[in-house]
């Protein structure tokens, strides 16, 4: 570790940035004391549980509540009576744009149901034997219709309608009729004909991927508790409190002063914790009742009526000279939603190409609703489909060009003064130094073994600002207390008690850094988006300036000299040589002490909306071992490179790293959702669901690539996101050069591996192996 | 209530300050929904019980806990040797000097236990009954030592002694031998001999008062977190979170930022919630246990180990001229302190004569030692002991110059201009108006009946302002969030949400106000100290503006005009006339919905020393009836008058009013720790600590007097500690008044008082029934 640190280029630069304390909530989390969602409870609480559709699609004809009302120990039942109609618009949530009308509808289905699990009521009951046992007791008339699982299928013309109200946008002019496609974008440079009448060689190819869940080991759970005054509290399990206290005053119709959003620890969320599910439900069971109202999914729930992210059908299309210049680029991007439209079809749309320097491109993106469950973010949301698509092809083109893969990469990389596709003009950026660290690794000069392949894949990731509030305040005893509002998911507390001890001069230890909920501070986006270390160390660096501001302040009303006349250096003010006197140093707890005479104490809250991030780069490199016979792939070796600006705590960015890759592992290679003819999930846990586990895994190797951030008082991009773009690309090559086929589908599972090897032996093609 | 309203002349000032909104936790405060200390729990937590002593004073020779902490169940067991040996100094714990010495032997004996109930160890166990069943097991060998409970008798030449390192400090020269005076203050001015030589009458008077308890209906609870990685967490219900911090960290010998304390709701302090005493102990049990410890005391528990405030005896002398000019005053006021240095003395020499112009004036303190419980704070320290010892001399000295009691205190009544004892220089202050308040009252100009009598008390009050830190935060759709670190006891949300409505020219049902943890704020002293509504008004009033400021500037960003020109009223910004232009007004919503691109979210955090705190005056005006053949006394008409300052929510201020009396009323009549010649006490329980219920009462009149303070935005003074000043001494002027005897002693309970009748009876005096 600590040749690492002397590694690192933070480390060299900071006295705390780049260094690696023991995380502080790493023992509790690992002994079972950290406290998760479901382990909040209140006094005189209740339990609450959702009914959910057992249809994929149907007309809700009626509900009838009479019965589970009337059982024992129920004390309140919802449906969607009991929430507001929303209007179809698009609202603002934090940094985002919802439609409400959607958003709500997924809440509590109000029409129709639109996916086998959609929510239809809840009830609150004394026991939560008896709020299911209640469920039993509602009775649902629905009207069974048609449904459509595959995006497609969803397009065709004579496909079941999922709202009789979408109308694609993105389209001019708007289409009256109503479709399953939401959205249509389009987006061009160039001149496309010309482009790929300059190329010597064109690959193009149609790639499609599975829907995959984020596979979150903690369910989604909260307590709800609706005070008789109207003023609400909700502890839950969230990547944002602020965002779900938004999303659930909208669906409820409230004030957003009215409710406060305790945030829990969070057992995994990657995206998939930014939207609500049952928290609305939650609130308006506890504001019938009167009464607080736990509820907690189980896994069969998390699968069936939380959001995966897109299934994809994706169309790429390149054009080279033999000198390797990529001169034109095409992409169609299908991606789809679940029941309502949201997929992030169009990051698909921008990062696809925004590594590369080509001239002429095109890519299109559909957003194509399904009767599924509504998609929500995963992990850099599209950026691993993209890139799979994208770099199974440029390691195509590399290949019919005899030309090694990273010379392609490196001829055509993006740097400092290029422009994207989506318009970011690039500062100091990390690709060509991210491809020349792989070029020098000991993974790509060592040897692969028999049956084995190799596979690369690198990206672009965009990140995030968002809008960022954080407070710091001064103890009395010199130490600093330093409230964030974005749940810590990968380190925020570790990494902000670093960034505000280099910013204060004072130590580590000395620096309590908290999680607050939305009752503390300013609006907080959420912990996604690569953003969390990003914005947080913006807002913590103006916060601690401040409050060394501040210091010196009061240090020369006591001193009685000028405040520029006070000097402040690792964590002791003193004056300046030029005003003699014969005053001592002040310690920051020798002001502290003061705070009672000199104004009170010194806090700071500042905020920033985010500008300032910086993109970053990844790649992967990965060796596989095919076993022809079972179809199995093994991880044999894996490497992940990623920009990360500067490493705040290189252990933490590390972990991205590798958990990005492993979950692009599982993605790739056996994660799906299988459904059988009635539309219902047939594998909906974890048995059956095949997340990878330690055992499946080397361990993953990791090198930090570090361009800083010139727009970040420390220099951090982030790391969240772009270490799992690349995985699902570099396995997929990796199959390929192991097997010699060209593999179009996921996941690379052993019997769909062993299929296509069957397949082509049969047919007497070329293998590998 | 609306004719209430319209003659405040608060509610014709503004439009939201001095209304009387329904109180935001009522409801579920009357329901049970609330929660307060022993309401939390966490998952896998421990049962705290603390074992003490059943002696009044001994030496502890030694503690066995070894068969103790054998026992299945028992996880952690605690003496004073787990806790460092502080060395006596005076430390600062907010705007309070504290002895660590003696604190953290109140925790913990250490040495020898002082006082019946002194905690001697404690242990958690995964039950109750198991950790009760382990204090048991727990051999502690004492030596035991002659006890001393009065105060004068501890100040007897062969008195026990408490402390071998106690000398009276105050003294000059210090004395070298130990005693039980812990300190002796002295203050006087003008030429005392010179003046008792002009008076034409004196009045001298010894007057006691026993220790009575706050009588907080919810004991101490707290649930103690110490997480692996040495940061901890308690819920406590508290009068104030930092000082519980400040005090929790120093007693564990930790940094202050190691400890985030977050505050529940409190069922009653009245200063005695303002020290800890177990937390301490379940945060040390937890981190010897690895578990969260929660501790509850039962009503024994509170009764001896927690603080009452003192007991007293109390010589008052005055002179006065027959013209009523009062011409000099001496007062020696004799605390006793119980184990523990800390008698509130100093506040009854600062009170006693400050609500009078006495030329010549000498007031003297003692702080003395015995083997009680050690005292703690009792709404206005201090207060009703010096105001029931000089008010009951003031009275007799108009009725033995045959003048009317009001015209006397109206002649020698302090008013803008003049300067009490302790040397405060009153700007604008209420006693005049509080006198002629009573003057014009239907109670002051209505007959009394037979058997009844009528008393007058009257009394300043100084008030507090302490550091004080507050947050807000403009949500989204334009709401209001504001968060105040000091513990709603007498209405903290409501007041603020109050003033914040006010300042910012937005309905009071935008506004949530909320509590917030150590975590998240600077520090905040105590909610005490009739201090709360003052200062979080003044922080409060800085934020809004602050808020608005910013919005401001948003605003002229967003217009591109000059900050300057842009107005804000009533929750709209426009820009001024001057600048043309045909923008539209934008509500705080518009610009919240801005945020993302205009710098972020608009918060503020301010803070105060507190400074511009303002003076009160108060009277009390009571009617008794007295049964002659039982002694017992009955409160037939009850009016409080008080300058409040601006009364923020007049509701709150009544109910203070009516608090506080009720409190005096106990005080006066009824309430005495019972002790038996072993040196324990014999009624820890409200069946026989018989404070007022409500069947004892009339309805409680309330007159609030509304001078307002200058130096407040809103020109609040406080009125939580007025309210109870001149309670004591009202009830006793009438049980005087209504028998024609003089009571010296209290309480006035029928025992007492029939005891006193028979003897003049017997004695043959004039008795008016």
């Amino acid at each position: 570790m600590q040749e690492k640190d002397e590694q690192s280029s933070a480390a060299k630069q900071y006295k705390w940035v780049g260094k690696r304390p023991v995380r502080p909530d790493g023992v509790d989390k690992v002994t079972g004391r950290a406290r998760f969602g479901a382990d909040y409870n209140l006094s005189g609480q209740l339990w609450g549980k959702a009914l959910h559709s057992p249809h994929p699609h149907a007309r809700i004809i009626g509900i009838d509540t009479s019965r589970a009302e009337a059982l024992p120990g129920v004390k309140a039942v919802v449906t969607a009576a009991d929430f507001p109609d929303l209007p179809s618009k698009a609202t603002a949530i934090g940094d985002m744009v919802v439609n409400l009308y959607y958003f709500s509808r997924n809440i509590m289905a109000r029409e129709k149901v639109l996916y086998e699990g959609h929510p239809v009521a809840a009830v609150a009951a004394t026991e939560k034997s008896i709020a299911t046992a209640a469920l039993k007791l509602i009775e649902v008339e629905y009207e069974i219709l048609p449904h459509v699982l595959d995006p497609i299928d969803a397009l065709k013309p004579d496909a079941p309608l999922l709202h009789d109200n979408l109308r694609t946008m993105g389209v001019k002019p708007r289409p009256t009729e109503p479709s399953n496609m939401a959205l249509r974008l389009e987006n061009s440079r160039g001149d496309m004909e010309k482009g790929f009448a300059e190329a010597d060689i064109i690959v193009e190819r149609e790639l499609r991927t599975k829907p995959v869940h984020q596979g979150y080991i903690e369910p989604h759970a909260c307590v709800a508790n609706v005070q008789e005054d109207g003023k609400a509290e909700l502890w839950t399990t969230t990547q944002g409190q602020w965002v779900a206290r938004a999303y659930c005053a909208h669906v409820l119709g409230w004030d957003i002063s009215q409710l406060r959003v305790i945030p829990t620890e969070i057992g995994g969320g990657f995206g998939g914790k930014i939207p609500v599910y049952e928290e609305p439900v939650a609130l308006k069971l506890s504001q019938k009742a009167r009464r607080p109202v736990k509820m907690v999914m189980n896994r069969d729930e998390v699968f069936r009526t939380t959001g995966p992210t897109s299934g994809s059908v994706n169309r790429i299309k390149i054009g080279a000279k033999n000198d390797g210049t990529l001169v034109a680029a095409n992409a169609e991007f299908i991606f789809q939603a679940g029941a309502f439209p949201g997929s992030p079809v169009m990051n698909a749309v921008t990062i696809s190409f925004a590594h590369y320097t080509i001239e002429n491109q095109r890519v299109v993106g559909m957003d194509v609703v399904s009767n599924r469950p509504s998609v929500s973010p995963y992990r850099a949301p599209g950026g691993p489909i993209a890139c799979y698509a994208v770099e199974s092809v440029i390691t195509e083109v590399a290949q019919k060009l005899g030309m090694d893969e990273i010379e392609l990469r490196l001829k055509n990389g993006v740097k400092e003064g290029d422009t994207a596709l989506h318009g970011l003009h690039y500062g100091p950026i990390g690709y060509l130094e991210t491809l020349e660290a792989i070029k020098k690794s000991d993974h790509w000069n060592s040897p692969i073994g028999p049956n084995q392949g190799r596979g690369l894949a690198t990206a672009f990731w965009k990140c995030l600002g968002g809008q960022t509030s954080v407070s710091a305040a001064l103890n009395e005893d010199g130490t600093l207390s330093v409230n964030a509002g974005t749940p810590d998911i990968g380190g925020v507390r570790a990494s902000l008690a670093l960034m505000a001890a280099e910013s204060m001069g004072i130590d580590y230890e000395k620096v309590n850094p908290m999680i607050g909920d939305t009752g503390q501070l300013g609006f907080n986006f959420v912990t996604a988006g690569s953003r969390t270390a990003y914005a947080n160390g913006v807002a913590t660096f103006k916060a601690t300036q401040s409050i060394i501001k501040d210091v010196c302040q009061r240090a020369a009303k006591i001193w009685d000299i000028p405040e520029d006349a006070v000097i402040y250096e690792d964590g002791y003010v003193r004056p300046a040589s030029s005003n003699a006197g014969d005053q001592e140093p002040m310690s920051l707890a020798d002001i502290a002490g003061r705070f009672a005479s000199t104004g009170g104490p010194i806090t700071s809250a500042t905020t920033t909306d985010g500008a300032g991030y910086g993109p970053t780069f990844g790649a992967h490199l990965v060796d596989v071992e095919v076993d022809s016979e079972t179809g199995r792939v093994s991880i044999v070796r894996y490497t992940t490179f990623a920009d990360a600006g500067t490493a705040v705590h290189p252990d933490y960015v590390e972990g991205q790293m590798q958990g990005g890759a492993t979950q692009g592992i599982g993605w790739a290679l056996n994660e799906e959702y299988v459904y059988g003819d009635d539309g219902r999930m047939q594998n909906p846990g974890f048995l059956d669901y095949r997340v990878p586990v330690a055992s499946d895994l080397p361990m993953i190797e990791t090198e930090i690539v570090e361009v800083p951030n010139p727009l970040h008082p420390f220099g951090v991009r982030g790391v969240g996101e772009i270490s799992i773009v690349p995985s699902v690309g570099a396995v997929a090559n990796a199959v390929r050069d192991a097997t010699g086929l060209w593999f179009d589908d996921l996941p690379l599972s052993p019997p769909n591996v062993r299929k296509k090897i069957a397949a082509a032996r049969a047919a007497g093609e070329a293998l590998k192996i």
